[in-house]
């Protein structure tokens, strides 16, 4: 089968490996049919790492997939060949405390696809999975669909961790895949009214397909400004998704007494700075979310019925051997791409 | 009627004033018998201001009391005169969209208790208090022990906000009287281990006393790592009381995954920074109080109930005409001071 | 002014009473604008007494109301005349062990307007307030929509008691304006699909008008197994607003493992029985709502915003003179009646 | 191996059977050392059915058990040979929505240990589960103890579900096995003040050891009237344990306006009745438990570190070959029987 790996800064090769063998009776072989370019995975192409996990050449890479079940082990129940997939790429050992805390996405053992030193990434023909990792999709889901349910799960997770009661007042600062994910997902989360800001003008034109009801360009002077003054009592809650340190001082400054802050950007330094006598006075709760749990089947089902609308979403395609264009499209911002998919369907 | 001053940095006086007059329907006329020196106090007392809020001289003082009702408006039911009352010192609009949410202890409109240009400070024979800032004693609870209802409802709220399950993993860093408030109401709250941490080894032996289960000097190299070899699974909250921003990098260090830290202390610079790939990993969530909520009735039945040992706190009693020497003791961490209370009652 | 009493069963008579005085410093003098005729206005017109409530005549009457702030009394903020305001009708103590805890919905010496030995009722040309029960408006709001505050605010209480995730399945049952309300909070809570019946068609046609997503009359065979066919894994949630017990059995039927049901509707007979074993096994949980605590504000801007229509349940108007008609149009369930509005602008 | 079976109404028969082999990967062989007998055992014992559960002879039984590691499938971690474990008799799908939206208690698929027609009970020297399902102890849990982990942990997920905030007032009606375990549970859940009532005089003195704060005997007319005459502001939560409808009525007259009444008891016939309109008024919410989740961990560790005092429940021992004389004591509620545990580890 044709498989994708990182062989150097910039570098993606595709070569030929064995198929993988169904080796567990808890097991599906999927073959894995499109994959979407998440910013981590280009955070890898560029720079070969992100924090301490670097990466040893060759690797495999990919998260966001979707497949078509192929076989399925004894013990699997619910999945039957020729089903089609969206896929939680978090395997997870379900035996440490954290398991049995009902808090999977910070399992111990916890193996992720396409991680180094984790799992093999999603960027080749055939995977097996843990049935427990896939979930079946209705007609009415398309596999390019499918793969935006691991950033949308991720948005719906953070939206769960924020708690919206209508009707919020929102922000959303930054309009990348997750914030947009965010945004697709507070609105249906709860009547909210959304306050959005990115660096990129067309970015904010997606926000608006997506339901923001104001954006703002976070290059202008005084865009904090502009939305205090549409809410002079201030913002239930802040989803800070832009990793700039000047945003989560402004989301400081945006939120109303008691509001709570979201923390999902990653900024470049670990170190953030903030004002703890602005927090303090105003009781503010601070939130940071890692990826998600239990919010796939939920995004499989607001998909199906139309209720999150993906279109905006999906901006480009590419075959497998076109891969490295993807690539370096996203990470130049360049073409309007929000998520571009790879389509592994014709490799050969 | 008999009131104290500030009148200067570290400049108290007492002075001779006309008594108040009951002036609202859902008021109360009480004898201020009790009046306890909290930290902030000091910090007005010393510096003369507490982040912006300002001393004009000369200023009223103090907001831990307790009293003695001598009159009731026509509005007010649940109060007699004679009645012995515990203080709530926060004076609330009922109005404003805070109070109206439930969240009164971010009144828009909050008046408290001898903050400079709010409410009317506590050390004074006589004030005029709403009804609903009144919470009856019973005979069981002192007039002395009714000065910590503040205080240790402060420290209710904290422990509220950080939801603890049974058996969890705590720690308190800092031992003052906000810090052993906290520890003392853990342990009402759920059955918890607690890690509790201060720079006076006096301190550790009142924290022993208030139920502690392991207690280790802040200046010791290594408390961190040995806190972390007796949980090497990390903890499940931990309450910053101490104000020094290494002990927040140390609260990070100690909390495991989906963790929470409670942000008590306060730091003399407003800006602390905290390492926010560790907050994420771990997906940590981090929470501020301000004061408290809804937490006086209950710590006065706790306290009636024998619940709450109120003993090791109460470590030094004053007159009136004697405020500077308890105000000098609390500056100075002398006698090892937790709470120094001011006795009005034999004031003349 | 002209004031409306029951003077006996199924009869109401308007006459003439001195104009209120503003007689506290926290209240405000209202001129009654619009008062909504509510189902328990009726039980009381029909039947004289609700449980052990009983009317003694002459009695006032009417709690859905909106009004115009006259005059306001020195302690108010926020309240200025001519202001037009949404009346929350329950005056609470404030200082009980509920109001103390939250609650204020189950105030111990709760003052409700037009229940017999509370506090007079809407139907009067003036009442005073106290300005805490007194929401302002804004202009795109009707003084006819803010009649609806009342039972709205009683549909968002039940909407957040019953904590809806998206994307959840919700059956409503019983189409009156509290189920009505109901559907139409849940549609802001949370993307939900809604299955709603009712034995009036023409109620069946509304609630399609407020978002409903499925109607079925709940005179028809195999209702409950129309719906269970829709959603073969069960509902996440139930509110029983028609008061028939054969519809709390089916509530349980239609409930998945972890559901909720909602109990709204009150019965004729206080007993109802429910099978204990479906209860426990499916780890069903069961509430009541009491009226609502801390809704009204935030329906006032939900109407305001146009995120409710109210539109569908405002069907018809009488002047006071003409009030008779309302209550019997409301008993006879005629004319598609779902909310008839009083107005006394014109009285005299 | 020994195998004991339920072989007639009032029928046990230990015969011979081969050992099962470990045939899953993430599989266990355990030795089994001690089993508990439950009130449901001893049901299936006497009447031969739970409900429209109903057994088929022979059948095999037990389920309240504690073992030691013999031999780990390959996919285990964390478990090796000779580890001593407790038991979750549970065995879940993982992939049904109910075990998705972490409800495993309600999973789609579950196999309880010695349910009719789910898995193999526990009374048999060898078992084989899944690693998931064993919970190691430490050397402080002895084998004995670890067989009242399963009913402890149902008593803390009733108290979870209950909610406790201190000072809270509780009423535990029902000292049998699972009465008792909720009330240890209560109290490292948080300060609580506990009213408990059984009808056995001798069972009263077990719950005295337990830590409740007052008993009285069902039996006695005015019960509950001393109960309320106690706590004249009502109960802030009562668990029903008895299964007597008589007892549910009294628990919705000792709750206080907002309180919730926690269903355990199951009662002979499968409907009760409520009167909703005491339910209504003081808005109170009914919860039903079903067995438990998430709770066996931190009963492990409660019991390892000697908050939850065992040694008043664990009343009798029997070899295996006396089993029945253990399932007549506990039918008969004779000599003050709380908990009889079956010792397989001299079987032969």
């Amino acid at each position: 089968m044709r498989v994708a790996h990182f062989t150097g800064l910039r570098k993606l090769e595709i070569s030929d490996e064995p198929e993988p063998k169904l080796d567990r009776p808890d097991g599906v072989l999927l073959r894995i049919d499109r994959v979407g370019v998440c910013g981590s995975d280009v955070h890898y192409y560029v720079g070969g790492r992100i924090g301490d996990q670097q990466l040893a050449y060759p690797a495999t890479l990919g998260h966001e997939c979707s497949g078509t079940v192929m076989e399925v082990g004894p013990a699997v129940t619910g999945l039957k060949p020729e089903m089609r997939v969206a896929v939680d790429p978090a395997i997870v050992c379900g035996q440490c405390d954290q398991c049995r805390a009902g808090r999977p996405n910070t399992c111990r053992n916890l193996q992720f696809m396409g991680c180094p030193g984790e799992a093999p990434g999603a960027v080749a023909e055939y995977r097996v999975l843990p049935a427990e990792n896939c979930f079946p999709i209705p007609d009415s889901v398309s596999l390019e669909q499918a793969v935006l349910v691991e950033p949308l799960s991720v948005g719906l997770h953070a939206v769960r961790v924020g708690q919206i009661r209508p009707p919020a007042r929102i922000a959303v600062l930054g309009a990348g895949p997750i914030g947009l994910s965010i945004l697709l997902c507070a609105k249906v989360d709860a009547a909210c009214t959304v306050y959005l800001t990115d660096l990129l003008d067309e970015r904010l034109e997606v926000a608006r397909q997506c339901g923001a009801d104001w954006m703002g360009s976070a290059k202008a002077e005084g865009v904090t400004a502009a939305v205090a003054e549409c809410e002079p009592q201030g913002l239930d809650l802040v989803f800070e998704c832009s990793g700039d340190p000047a945003c989560i001082d402004q989301a400081q400054q945006l939120l109303a007494p008691g509001g709570t802050l979201v923390l999902v950007g990653i900024p470049r330094e670990p170190r953030v700075s903030f004002d703890l006598h602005v927090m303090r006075r105003a009781e503010l709760t601070f939130r940071n979310v890692r990826r998600q749990t239990g919010c796939v089947a939920p995004i499989v089902r607001l998909i199906a019925e139309g209720r999150i609308n993906t279109a905006p979403l999906l901006t480009h395609r590419f075959p497998l051997d076109r891969i490295s264009e993807a690539f370096e499209l996203v990470d130049g911002y360049r073409e309007g791409v929000i998520k571009a998919v790879v389509d592994l369907s014709g490799a050969k």
